[in-house]
């Protein structure tokens, strides 16, 4: 699949067209003006675009694809922008139109009964959850882009984050979609059906499409109701294992009250304690490893602190946990999760650092910590791995930060060796190469031997089929088809 | 598409090359024998195969695909056979295999701290859920048929049931997947990841596509705690709008709370008691409306009585509700779900009936009972419209008793004329012509009017994409092209 260049009209007609159909605020041209629009937050790509394309509205968007798919320009869908694998980034031809929704940044409704939110893909997802609450609901997506990212962006790459083990993914957030399909047609799958089984499940297999097979407009959102009580508790531990136990032991007692289920390991908070000012460890020694839980409800009269000493007085007595300390305050909970928060910097102030977003079955966490551990370690002696992040979800970050003393440019011209490592034991473990991220244009050489065989014939298939020109998003997700694959 | 018949090797060789494929135990021939296969469960479709298949393994399942794609067989996959719309019988022509997995019957794993269940095509949903509480885990999937219906089949039609709006539909309980491609390719995508963004839903898309995308060979399960407290309730109401408000303010308390949320007219509930022995109402008198609703959790010191009592109070003060019982035991919670689930046998004890499985947005559920009730009353005075189901999902179960006096046969004269009434209704109000129980061979003809444009030409796109040569399941989910469509 290839895109013959255009040949009529040309660039300037191009341009003078889409102006034609989307209005000077709606048209950016020039290297300038379009520069911020080519460069990923990364700044790992630096692309050009032939003009950047702001429509107004889905007819307007759907006129511009159907245009875009007569003339062979190839377009790439951008939210935010703030993609960590450049899957909002053109690439280097200078071809493509880079097509972006800010300008549809409406939210349309929010249902008290549906606990549902309507609402279009440019409203950034900062300012979606200012709105939830507002309402007296919860929106419970947060990711650190929250400021910039777009819904449609958000939605297009199945976003996580914190609280995913309770609320789940994006994905389990929505209830509709619209979108424009890369013939220019509209899915008018703006339901907020509970139950509804006609046919195959497109809204899904948008969502964590990258804007390859289309483009996200609006979606309708769940909302859940805000919580009227948190408890966010640090636990001391003597390693992953204690750890998995005491998850096990949270969930089987009500998983709906676990909102938050953070590992660190004792490399990674001496590094916190010992190299940011003004952290402190709230406990009466250093450990092993920690959990940082935070347990929330809506329920008003749910006696959820004496809910948490009760779980956690359990858990020291059962030999689970080591110490434990439960936050008094907001000033508390907050100093709390500051311990989590600065892992990335801790580890950037402690010298070079190689980093590993992956997942794998929470099951498969202590081992994938041991084993990673001890070929890191074998690998290069001293490294020190620091792994920390979601264990309830499974998705540790497995960071590994360099030798004291060695030089950080030779410790990063291992960084391969040392993400080679990482990867051939999460695959082992059945695990992923890319839990929240996706995989942009960084990682399609990864698909083959991760997602190869049928499954990857089956997304060839579907893109083809959705897409046969290749002009949406080209070069994101699915690597080149090479002979013999 | 259209599939050329067979032309070598013949009949007789191919069954010769089945049992060579999957021995004489594989292979039930004979119309005798295969009849029981070749009728729906609902009597409404009587095809004729040329053999039933029983491949023991994933591996004998793709070779015997494989082989039938490459020699045009086509093949309709069947579990439990309990489809209500003929989504697992064969055709007329004789020239089809039904491929059954009843011998892939294994439960492979139960992980305590993934809460995860391993579970081949061929187990039965009630054999799962038993093995999830003997492990000391729920599996909240409940449909009546869950004696017969197997895991492969509730997944390819997305059961639903009464939990759903808790628990989700059989969807959301889905981790991983394994399945047979339609050319005989196995996707192996049996993960248990939480967040894994490395490509297209090819999961989501076989869950709902009926057995028209592939085979459904193995899965990953999502289980929850056992509750250990359940508080049931029966309310009387004035009217839907009512029930809404009730079910806004539990949502607004708690919505894990809540695991069932049950709609009865008076109608519906005046037929259950005045026909059905040794049902009463235990409210002080009869009403408009009623809700059937349930509270559960796992927590053991939730002091879920007092909870239910404090709602119900606030309910009774705010004029919500009218009246309310909570069961005071395992026998009275038996007894409220009893008037539920006896409303289908009081309204074929009242007369000839016509029934109507729709949804809707829930907030439109009052305006869907209102406008459905009067339009039904003008099209036949004195027909007793008995709406009543899962409101919580807005799915109602819209039926229509014939008016007192009337014939039956002439009432059931005029069951397409009633159908078509509500279903006008029900599309106004954005809803769905299939909630629970899929398209099949009963309803693709509804599929251009209420799924047509852009959806329907995405969903034939990605059949042909998939299986070319329309040899899975053929006739099911889609209508077939015709000239203009």
């Amino acid at each position: 699949m290839t895109v013959s260049p255009p040949t009529t009209p040309a660039r300037q007609d191009l341009i003078a067209r889409f102006t034609d159909m989307l209005g000077p605020v709606g048209v950016i041209t020039g290297e300038t003006d379009t520069a911020s629009y080519c460069t990923d937050w990364r700044n790992l790509y630096h692309g050009r675009a032939l003009a950047v394309l702001r429509p107004a509205s889905t007819e307007e968007l759907s006129r511009l694809v159907q245009f875009c798919n007569e003339h062979d320009v190839p377009m790439v869908p951008q939210g935010g922008n703030t993609s960590m694998v450049g899957g909002a980034t053109p690439d280097g031809s200078g071809r493509e139109v880079v097509i972006c929704l800010s300008r549809m940044n409406r939210i349309r409704n929010i249902d008290p009964n549906d606990l549902t939110m309507e609402i279009e893909a440019g409203v950034t997802l900062k300012a979606a959850q200012d709105a939830a609450r507002e309402a007296g609901f919860m929106l419970p997506l947060s990711i650190s882009s929250e400021g910039s990212a777009q819904i449609g962006g958000v939605l297009a790459t199945n976003a996580g984050g914190n609280n995913t083990l309770r609320y789940g993914n994006a994905r389990e957030l929505v209830l509709g979609l619209e979108a424009v399909m890369p013939d220019g047609g509209v899915f008018h799958g703006l339901r907020r059906l509970r139950k509804d089984n006609t046919g195959y499940a497109l809204r899904q297999l948008l969502i964590g499409s990258e804007g390859t097979l289309g483009f996200i407009t609006t979606a309708i959102l769940q909302l859940h109701p805000q919580p009227r009580a948190i408890e966010a508790a640090l636990c001391a531990v003597d390693d992953a294992q204690a750890a998995l136990k005491l998850l096990g032991l949270l969930r089987a007692r009500d998983p709906a009250l676990l909102q938050a289920f953070e590992f660190m390991s004792g490399t990674g908070m001496d590094m916190v304690i010992d190299l940011i000012p003004g952290t402190t460890l709230p406990l009466g020694e250093r450990a092993p490893a920690y959990v940082l839980l935070e347990l929330a409800t809506p329920r008003p009269d749910a006696d959820l602190r004496e809910y948490a000493e009760d779980v956690l007085g359990d858990a020291l007595e059962e030999g689970i946990i080591t110490d434990a300390v439960i936050a008094e305050s907001e000033g508390q909970r907050t100093g709390l999760w500051k311990l989590r928060e600065e892992h990335a910097e801790a580890q950037r102030r402690a010298g070079a650092s190689v980093k590993n977003d992956v997942s794998v079955p929470v099951t498969h966490v202590p081992e994938l910590i041991t084993r990673a551990t001890v070929a890191c370690e074998k690998l290069i002696p001293g490294i020190r791995p620091a792994p920390f992040g979601h264990m309830g979800d499974g998705n540790i970050h497995f960071n590994l930060v360099q030798p004291e003393g060695m030089a950080p440019d030779a410790f990063l011209a291992r960084s391969h060796d040392i993400m080679n490592t990482v990867a051939a034991i999460v695959k082992e473990l059945d695990g992923s190469f890319s839990a929240e991220h996706g995989v942009g244009q960084l990682k399609p050489y990864m698909m083959p031997s991760w997602r190869g065989g049928a499954e990857l014939a089956a997304m060839r298939h579907i893109k083809a089929a959705l897409d046969p020109k290749n002009l949406m998003n080209p070069g994101k997700v699915l690597p080149p088809v090479t002979p013999g694959t």
